[in-house]
């Protein structure tokens, strides 16, 4: 049974929806609540509340006796435009460089964290997973100083097994690796389907150490448009009857930067041309748990019937960056990344996975994890509602259905690499588009994080990047 | 100054080489305190102290006003044989089944403890770990969830460079990467070094997961000679004129498993020599602290003038391996290596790293490595005064000065695979030599740990061991 505070919230995005689409315009008015409530078969009262959240947020003004009008300065960004397809060639190289001073940038507490792309300190669970940690510690200290299996620890793997329902997939815990994050299974991966001078099939825009990754390992990337509606099934196709391709690496749900999310009907028609191609494919889903929606948004995984799919998750965006805690699921080629995770580091540190598994076992996760999805889906309706405010009316910006950045496009001629510099010069945090691709694109594009609790200096914040936009070149 | 404890320990030694040299035997007398005294330059308390340790043990026997004499069973078993060369080849592939035989065994806590190289749990500073980790997670309960820098943590990379001064390392913790373990260091090392195809260089025996990282790597080994007294640069020379090699690989300070150490000159000459061919040294050093003489045996890295040589170590063997917290010392790699480390998991877990900083920051660590050398120290003698009482006259084991296991030679024909499925089938574990080379060698040759506190069912376990040797093929 649908919740009430989920209820209220779906309404809240169904009426942004139509704003977006400018269904709405500012200074409508909006359908009366006795009305809404019988189209969208909901009580009166959940419309109410809806129609007050927005208010709050500066969205609708109410009129006295007249109902709610749309504000004249609400949200009406459009997506990003369709961009210039990427090249259709294999790249090598990034922009690590560049890439080392975005990361410096987001090291840095003092900036406003739009750049950060993990959940804020005070979205996390930081006192009961301590206390967790310490009963591990003091319940089974001969445990927590040992190494761990290389699998890792039974229990953190029986819970993910169970969890994994969410996303479609049936697994046992035996089919599990425990990974020091996720990128550590992804590379495990990378490092047991390729050699160096591969082709690796990718999505474009793509989390820049992804490409960082695919850069050491010695692999060329063939980028395939990652659209508002995520990955089209016949680029994939395109891509590999045009090239040999040793492996392709997707983020389904929730890509970043642009939180684009491939629908389930795609997802397995993806997972059947890789099948027939036998290219394997290496999931990305560590977004997946931050839905907006009413369920987990499935996965790859779940249509894999050849058992080619290595899915790779992990706890980074959910509960705890800094323990390191991730997982693959590597299907048929498990022997081969077992033996690439004990020649990488033995096994995962032990505490942290006890700590972690007792936060499943619990009943943690489940709260916490819905308390994490309403605060991130907040703040990036506030974060869009501020850009709305703040930023000149051809910037264009992604509304995504989960995840934690929003992927904005500046005007044309703002180069978003002069901008990140400006922008921290300012004080603020932010990812400029230009280190998620191999390719020189998205050069007017930013990626804003939200994964904070929205407050007056973020609203200030994008004020001033607002100004610098509206003040570039002149 | 040198400690009282240390230095009877020290007369000990010396006792059991001249035993182990057959320079004493069985039924002799030892020489009187008096004289002894004036021979070592020692007290007579502190000779006194020796012999009657060594009569504990079973080494001497006492007669009334006699003084004492070697008991005819004690210790003088001579250190293994010199091997046939190892071909030197460049040679792909270990034994991975095995080893994964091997490593179940390690893992499975009801067989005696003889195959395990880590030091046993109460050996391990745990409650006093356990508290500063708790402590760390209340005091920086953000910090601790965070992600640490890609670098390490500062104030444990601070800890790092202060203690790298006992292996004569000069280093800023700026230069200091840390890692998650020291395989993670080793495995960076040689990606940073090396590519698919490439040769390295590599002691005989080697640590079983040293070539299961060159066979992953798709790497080539070419194996020089270790023997009780290490690397000979003869060897190393020999190897670099006559084979293109991209980096050499080598444990200088008690090599697992054979514990062989190479002197301080030796060391200089083989950096100097490989500087000169422009072939990058990766050093592991895990077992650099637990020497039994009176300072550290030092490090390649003191002598590497050219920043070619990448350091690797780890608090695996003497703090918590199963908090996976190690460092390396990348040198003129450092970027490439920072790169690797990235891309590999991001960073090192952030609580298990404040809770070693704080163990060393609060001074621990060095009364803690008191302990446990002279624990280790212990276990090793008791280890080879059992396997004399034991085995036959003809087995052999080395003796070393420090590290965490021995490395023993059975009558030829005793086929130490064999013996390790039928040693597991008694609820003994122990590591065969065949794991320990890329070639077929170390056939009759087993590791013994010494890493608990030697009892009754050690010493039945090494009894049931001989027992299993005296009745080979009969």
């Amino acid at each position: 049974m649908e919740s009430q505070d989920f209820r209220y919230r779906r309404v809240e995005k169904q009426i942004m929806t139509l704003i977006n689409a400018e269904a709405i315009r500012p200074g409508d008015k909006l359908p009366s609540l006795r009305k809404l409530s019988s189209q969208l078969g909901v009580s009166i009262s959940t419309i109410s509340q809806a129609y007050l959240e927005l208010e709050k947020k500066g969205v609708l003004a109410s009129r006295e006796r007249s109902g709610f009008f749309l504000a004249p300065r609400a949200l009406q960004m459009p997506a990003p435009a369709s961009r210039p397809r990427p090249a259709m060639v294999p790249t090598v190289g990034t922009r690590n460089h560049l890439i080392q001073k975005v990361l410096e940038a987001l090291g840095n507490k003092d900036l406003l964290p739009f750049g950060v792309a993990c959940p804020a300190e005070e979205l996390l669970p930081a006192k009961t997973l301590a206390r967790l940690l310490n009963n591990s510690l003091r319940n089974n200290p001969a445990q927590a100083l040992d190494y761990a299996p290389v699998t890792g620890d039974p229990e953190l793997r029986r819970q993910i097994a169970l969890r994994s329902l969410e996303a479609g997939i049936n697994v046992t815990p035996d089919e599990i690796l425990i990974t020091s994050g996720a990128m550590e299974g992804l590379s495990i991966a990378l490092r047991a389907l390729t050699k160096p001078g591969d082709n690796v099939l990718i999505q474009s825009p793509s989390y820049f150490c992804l490409l960082q990754l695919l850069e050491n390992c010695g692999l060329r990337a063939i980028e395939i448009p990652s659209s508002t509606s995520g990955i089209d099934p016949q680029d994939v196709k395109r891509a590999i009857e045009r090239f040999t391709i040793s492996a392709a690496i997707l983020v389904p749900n929730f890509n970043n930067p642009d939180g684009s999310l491939t629908a389930a009907d795609k997802k397995r028609e993806i997972v059947e041309l890789l099948a027939t191609h036998k290219v394997p494919l290496v999931e990305d889903d560590v977004y997946g748990e931050l839905y907006f929606g009413e369920q987990h948004p499935g996965s790859c995984k779940s249509f894999d019937s050849g058992d080619d799919v290595i899915y790779c998750s992990s706890f980074s965006k959910t509960i705890a960056p800094g323990y390191r805690v991730g997982w693959m699921i590597p299907g048929r080629h498990y022997n081969k990344a077992l033996e690439l995770k004990t020649t990488t580091n033995i096994c995962t540190a032990t505490p942290t996975q006890m700590a972690i598994a007792a936060f499943l076992r619990d009943g943690y996760f489940e709260r916490h994890l819905r308390r994490l999805r309403g605060a991130i889906h907040n703040q990036m309706e506030s974060l869009l509602l501020s850009l709305h405010r703040h930023f000149p009316g051809d910037t264009r910006a992604s509304f995504p259905d989960g995840g934690a950045s929003v992927w904005a496009e500046l005007p044309t001629g703002i180069d978003a690499v002069d901008f990140f510099f400006k922008a921290r010069e300012l004080g603020i945090g932010l990812a400029p588009g230009a280190i998620f691709s191999t390719q020189e694109k998205y050069d007017n594009f930013i990626r804003l994080s939200c994964t904070g609790i929205w407050n007056e200096s973020m609203e200030n914040g994008v004020r001033k990047l607002g100004q610098l936009v509206q003040e570039w070149g002149k």
